[in-house]
């Protein structure tokens, strides 16, 4: 049995004994386990400090690393994280359907979790603490797989985490951490299914395509977002500029940012003066269309690929079409799945457009950034499934747990 | 562009105006469906005849050769279950939860159609009609991969079946069958994730672990099940000896037959003499451990492996557990996660063995036969789901869809 192996053994075990647990005895484990993260936060710190100094021996970036970067601020926010969680109601023992067949035997589908879940993530040594928190929460085990840029900072924070959990009475291998960096240990744990039952990848699109072509487990994609703004020819405008800003340009590295603009022919001349001024203001540029271009003089042409794009950055494109049916093809052509948006006042063309886009969650007058399991409610999220099986859209407590039929009988048989 | 990634692009086409036909047009078309395949009954036979010839030639087993025959009591049958599927409700466009946040925005979560969904299957004809059926009520588009041996009657089939659809102006691609045998075709269809969303093998487990290997499309497990009875040092002896031997001997060849016994020490003596009885007379070959083997002589020693096996056969193992807490581990040992049965009284040991089974279906006091889409009410079901991810035990209609977020505002954007 390898080493990989060994921990898939140990979090099966362990998985039985974190389904066991009631909602308060896992509630009073993440709080301990958040008080254990303030009061290591030294510890988490100079661990933490040997993989910056790593990283700038290595002339990484700023940007990289500053999501590598612990601060006595972020260590006590993962805390937080922990404690907010404690706050969600408890998944696990829903009663989701109860029947009675005509032959007496009475079933129940119940909310159950899902048993061990594996995540692979890249840089933020966060994730290593949140994951394991909703995991937990939703009545899992956990085996993550942290970027080996954070293997010290996600170390340190995995073994204060054990440790509280090991003080409450509760299996410590419900949170394993994968510490061996070598690319066939990652490729061995995608395989790993007789012992994890989903695997979620978090982290950029190669990462993502990495685990779906190679895992033997259920995997849940997330977080590939190609989200556009459609202004219809009915759109109010002044809204149109105010949603595609804000889509655009409040938070542009995430995956619920507009990337692409979708503009009516019949409001291109009026609509889109206004909006490049404002994306001027804001750095952005802007790769359009022909009939784009004869309106912005500043846009340059967009090639094909620009329209598949996740820019991620200060660039839109942009695309003219002749009605809503060409908007929709367009986007589903080119989406991944995650938002899209529609600024209408006609509600015919607010409705084909819901019905229409092949997307986790489609808006009509509103901004995509709402796509996030805070905004939506949830209360935290794990990620956003880009894919259609099992769950779509910000993934809560309840995306991370499975069901089970119970049913009982008084000596039925089958004639 | 190959042939293969052709039928993709083509589905993917297809299943937009399938999503939006009314659930009087898909019933519609599915009953025009049947009476297709009835009209058409000589002309699927003569197909299946050169099938059955090819069969014979080959030297192929009689039991895989009635799987393979069809006669016009079986088309009938086939025809007979699109109808049946016209009488289920349309699980798409339900509202399943409707909430508001309090920045104003209208969150609708709506039962969509998954896309496109693959099917791989080994010899019978009659999944090609059954499948499409299934699929296509949900709203989906199906690519269909039958076994070789199989290539005649099921082109027939599908070539009818696409002819009913397009002379009900639905695309006919909403139904493609590969009729290309070769392996590397398959290996391909496997990875067709690009336009396929959901890939369900249906047959033994070297398909599903092929699938599970190859796939980049999302898969759902189905149809392994090494299924378990427990009995209880309280259970009702004689209801648990009907209750064996109806799992065990109603149908031998299905994945919810029992496969092994599991017996409390207490009743053992009792109990297994009876049981034994009844197993003899029916040519049942027992495989126990040293416990049974004392008090029965004819049983055979049982291996390690038999307990991890599906026989599929007249053949159980048996083995001695000494509380109900043994027999959980036993079970999460070498199940499949597919049904498993508890015999007692005690309402204590009941719970525990439901809360702590791990599989689909977990019965008190009632035949592990029943896990069945028909027997649970769902109407008709697509295959058993052995995984934890989006669908668990029998699939129906609704376990064919997913759903998307549909969200209104009035100008929101985030702040």
């Amino acid at each position: 049995m390898t080493d990989l192996e060994l921990m898939g053994k140990k979090a099966a075990e362990a998985k039985y004994r974190v389904q066991e647990l009631s909602a308060r005895e896992k509630d009073h484990a993440l709080l301990a386990a958040a008080e254990a993260l303030t009061a290591n936060t030294d510890k988490i710190l100079q661990a933490n400090a040997l993989d910056i100094a790593a990283g700038e021996a290595a002339g990484m970036r700023e940007g990289l690393l500053d999501r590598l970067r612990l601060t006595p601020e972020r260590i006590r926010a993962m805390a937080e994280g922990l404690e907010q969680i404690t706050a969600l109601p408890d998944p696990v023992g829903e009663v989701m359907e109860r029947f009675t067949r005509p032959n007496g035997l009475e079933i129940e589908k119940r909310r159950v979790p899902i048993g061990v879940i594996g995540i692979i993530y890249e840089s933020r040594p966060n994730v290593t603490a949140d994951a394991f928190g909703l995991c937990f929460k939703a009545g899992n085990a956990v085996i993550l797989k942290g970027g080996s840029d954070a293997l010290r900072s996600n170390t340190a924070v995995a073994e204060v985490l054990r440790k509280a959990l090991g003080a409450e009475g509760i299996p410590e291998d419900a949170l394993q951490l994968i510490t061996d960096t070598q690319r066939s240990v990652t490729a061995a744990f995608m395989k790993l299914d007789r012992y994890v039952d989903l695997l979620i990848p978090r982290g950029g699109a190669g990462l993502i395509r990495s685990v779906l072509e190679n895992s033997t487990i259920p995997v849940i994609e997330t977080g590939t977002g190609n989200c556009h703004i459609y202004v219809d020819r009915a759109a109010d405008l002044t809204m149109a500029v105010n949603i595609t800003i804000n889509a655009k340009t409040q938070r542009i590295g995430v995956c619920n940012a507009c990337e692409s603009l979708v503009v009516h022919e019949s409001v291109r001349e009026r609509f889109l003066p206004v909006l490049a001024e404002a994306l001027r203001a804001r750095k952005v540029e802007m790769r359009g269309d022909e009939r784009v271009r004869e309106i912005l003089a500043d846009a340059k042409a967009a090639e094909e690929e620009d329209y598949g794009k996740e820019y991620l950055d200060y660039i839109i494109s942009m695309k003219t079409v002749d009605s809503v049916e060409e908007a929709i093809a367009h986007i589903n052509r080119y989406n991944t799945g995650h938002s899209e948006a529609i600024i209408t006042e006609d509600p015919k063309a607010a409705e084909k457009f819901l019905n229409g886009v092949d997307a986790a969650c489609v808006y009509v007058n509103a901004s995509t950034r709402f796509t996030d399991g805070f905004e939506f409610g949830f209360g935290a999220e794990i990620g956003i499934s880009t894919q259609k099986l099992h769950a779509r859209g910000p993934m809560g407590l309840k995306e991370l747990t499975s069901y089970k039929y119970a049913v009982r009988g008084n000596g039925q048989i089958r004639s």
